[in-house]
């Protein structure tokens, strides 16, 4: 079989638009489980790899709707399992606000309970204010990677703590567990102390899926040592081809194979039936955007005030930002090379909080997501609509079957795990 | 109406009794959601209030198989809120080990997705080995209980820092947030600095259900200040009536009325047809209680390694222990009342963790809860079946309709949270 794409949804609940909620007919709330259900039912109608979760720790009413009042990854993921039998559950939980032994846990209950479809987003957490909410300083973006790497360590390695069979439950003898099958891990590491074992057993992926998102120099480390999916910010294929080739160049030296590294590029898809209705939609959109929401959005984005600048007057010199580095370095690279307005950026992270905006016919769109798939800049995409249901039902059953027409997406899912969805093998235990 | 018990479902997967995995047809895992779904459906069926699960932050192969591999609580809660629509789902998340931001969020979220069905077992954790999973020191009793008071308040006042009406999401005017109705916690205490707000809007029943288990003095003035549930371990109908007692009076010095607090004493409940059924199902039961289970188990519960002890002397002098205080005083208590050998405590233990065993037919049985109940023991009773699902269909299918019967509990779920079948009042939000 050829190669084929592998899509991830990102569901923000009242989607990626800061006010794609205000579209007549869109969802308005990310607190309804029921809802989001009813999305999770149309990505698997649209045989999509995985549903990805982003989070954040701290409320600010001045940013994205979502990003203020959310329902929390874990559970619900947890609870959409239930209601769904092949999409993989992906989940964001910060290496910097978190300790491995809960996550490593919580991640492995979650693939147990999905019967192997859980996914965890390791990410470093940049927005400061979470900080407070935890008692604690806010570590700089050096630090936090170097956390990220031993958090990820110490919970790869609680996952292999028990061999696949360590749990024999021998009703005649009365042995419930071998003991030799199950190890601490007695990690000591400059940031964790961990001796484990976890208190539950080996999960069916062996190790959920780890994704990451980090593109500074240090993420994209992490990521070739330890991610399965790596969720890229991009804004031209240029930039995206020069990143994913960046990526896969990295894996060698880890002992790893490119195709072990799946990089979804992030794309907030605007799909009409003709060019001219999508251009509507977007123009809909955008007619939402407001000082208000798009400044506090923006600032969020560059970690700085930016309700001092002139509005139509050129980007501002910015101080290097430690939040989100690499991301506000592809979008001020792209406003420079544009030479956009500050009004400009706003607009563009307004639309999808700085993601590739892909507006077309759904056959326009469809080309534009293969010449990148096909030019080596992919391996799939990471599906942000504006909004929900409207938008991502557009792009379900618009540009999913031209794209299976072409050969280019499954038309049925086909194994039992996320790891089979991705082509991803399950990982031996280095300790039995 | 008058006055009707309240039952809780203790969840333990292999069950409560150490071996009852053993016994044929029960259900050897934790580790199996569709098996707990069906645990979940039978309680729903005995129309019980809530399920209820423990939690525990280190393995050790030699004590319960279901502290050893289990499912997390959070994810396991979220998972079967999709399957059930009436009981109320209780999770134990440490406040020893945990953080306050994050648990209000977890539960606030399950609140959310469960319709207002969320409690949360707010413990203190005993077991000194978890310290080794978190890099940390365990700290005393006396230290464990001020953190979870402290806990206890930030986690109320972070699901208070909305209003109910705070999300107003007007599409007209674009304003998704009155940000009059959202505000900051601005806690700083010895334990904890947590700013707030959290980021998910006030949960269906305003506070989650707070639930306690702690017997010693600093525990019951805790669970008498914030609790809605105490859970209660109880040997005999005297000192449960005294513990009753104890924990009702000291509910006034909080301004707090005797029915806002709902006691429910564990016990296991062993059914037959007959008196001579039930005897020979606890004979089965303890004919696998042997001396490698049994000590491990009774050495984690005192903190203490006991197999150095003669197991047909009299009970050893103990140093006080500060893990499970009250428990281990409960069980001190009984076995030098009845005289027992080392042997007959660890049967005790073996069978039902320490907690109280009622054993006969189920007209007893039902005579047993009865009385209790209307001594003034106890609200309603901590249903901990030695295994599943054979030993609580016994419970759901002889011993609830006698009850219902007699009056004594409802013969259909009224109200939509858990909060309503406990007849305990939603609480007002004091910053609106």
């Amino acid at each position: 079989m050829s190669r084929q794409m592998h899509f991830g949804l990102f569901l923000l609940g009242t989607g990626s638009h800061i006010a794609g909620w205000r579209q007549p007919g869109a969802m308005d709330t990310f607190q309804d489980i029921e809802k989001v259900r009813q999305i999770a039912a149309t990505a698997e109608r649209g045989l999509f790899d995985l549903i990805f979760m982003g989070d954040n720790l701290n409320a600010d009413p001045a940013s994205h709707p979502s990003y203020t009042a959310r329902l929390e990854p874990m559970t619900l993921l947890a609870a959409i399992a239930g209601a769904t039998r092949h999409i993989g559950l992906g989940g964001t939980v910060s290496t910097t606000y978190a300790d491995p032994f809960s996550v490593a846990r919580a991640f492995a209950s979650l693939d147990h309970i999905s019967g192997g479809r859980a996914a965890w987003n390791a990410v470093t957490t940049s927005a400061p204010a979470a900080a407070a909410n935890f008692g604690t300083q806010h570590p700089d973006h050096a630090r936090r990677y170097e956390r990220a790497g031993e958090f990820v360590d110490v919970v790869t390695g609680l996952w292999d703590c028990w061999a696949d069979d360590a749990i024999c439950a021998d009703r005649a003898s009365g042995v419930y567990i071998d003991p030799a099958k199950v190890r601490p891990l007695d990690h000591e590491g400059p940031f964790f102390k961990v001796k484990g074992p976890l208190n539950i057993g080996r999960s069916p992926q062996g190790h959920p899926i780890i994704s990451q998102a980090g593109g500074s120099e240090p993420g994209q480390m992490l990521a070739a040592r330890t991610a399965d999916i790596v969720f890229a910010v991009v804004q031209d294929l240029a930039e995206a081809k020069a990143g994913y080739d960046s990526l896969k160049a990295r894996l060698p030296a880890f002992g790893r194979h490119p195709d072990e590294v799946c990089v979804l590029p992030g794309v907030m898809p605007v799909v009409g039936r003709t060019a001219k209705e999508a251009r509507e939609k977007l123009n809909d959109l955008m007619q939402f955007v407001d000082t208000s929401n798009a400044l506090g959005m923006l600032s969020e984005r560059f970690g700085h005030d930016m309700s001092a600048y002139a509005l139509d007057g050129p980007i501002p010199d910015l101080p290097e930002a430690d939040t989100y580095k690499s991301f506000t370095g592809v979008l001020l690279s792209k406003a420079r090379r544009d030479g956009m307005s500050l009004r400009d950026l706003y607009n563009l992270v307004a639309a999808a909080r700085g993601h590739w905006v892909l507006c077309g016919a759904a056959e326009e769109v469809a080309d534009t997501l293969q010449q990148w798939f096909e030019a080596g800049a992919a391996d799939g995409f990471n599906v942000m609509p504006p909004y929900f249901p409207g938008a991502f039902d557009d792009f379900v059953d618009l540009v999913i079957p031209i794209l299976q027409e072409r050969g280019l997406f499954r038309t049925a899912y086909e194994g039992a795990t996320l790891r089979d969805l991705l082509g991803l093998k399950r990982p031996a235990n280095p300790n039995f």
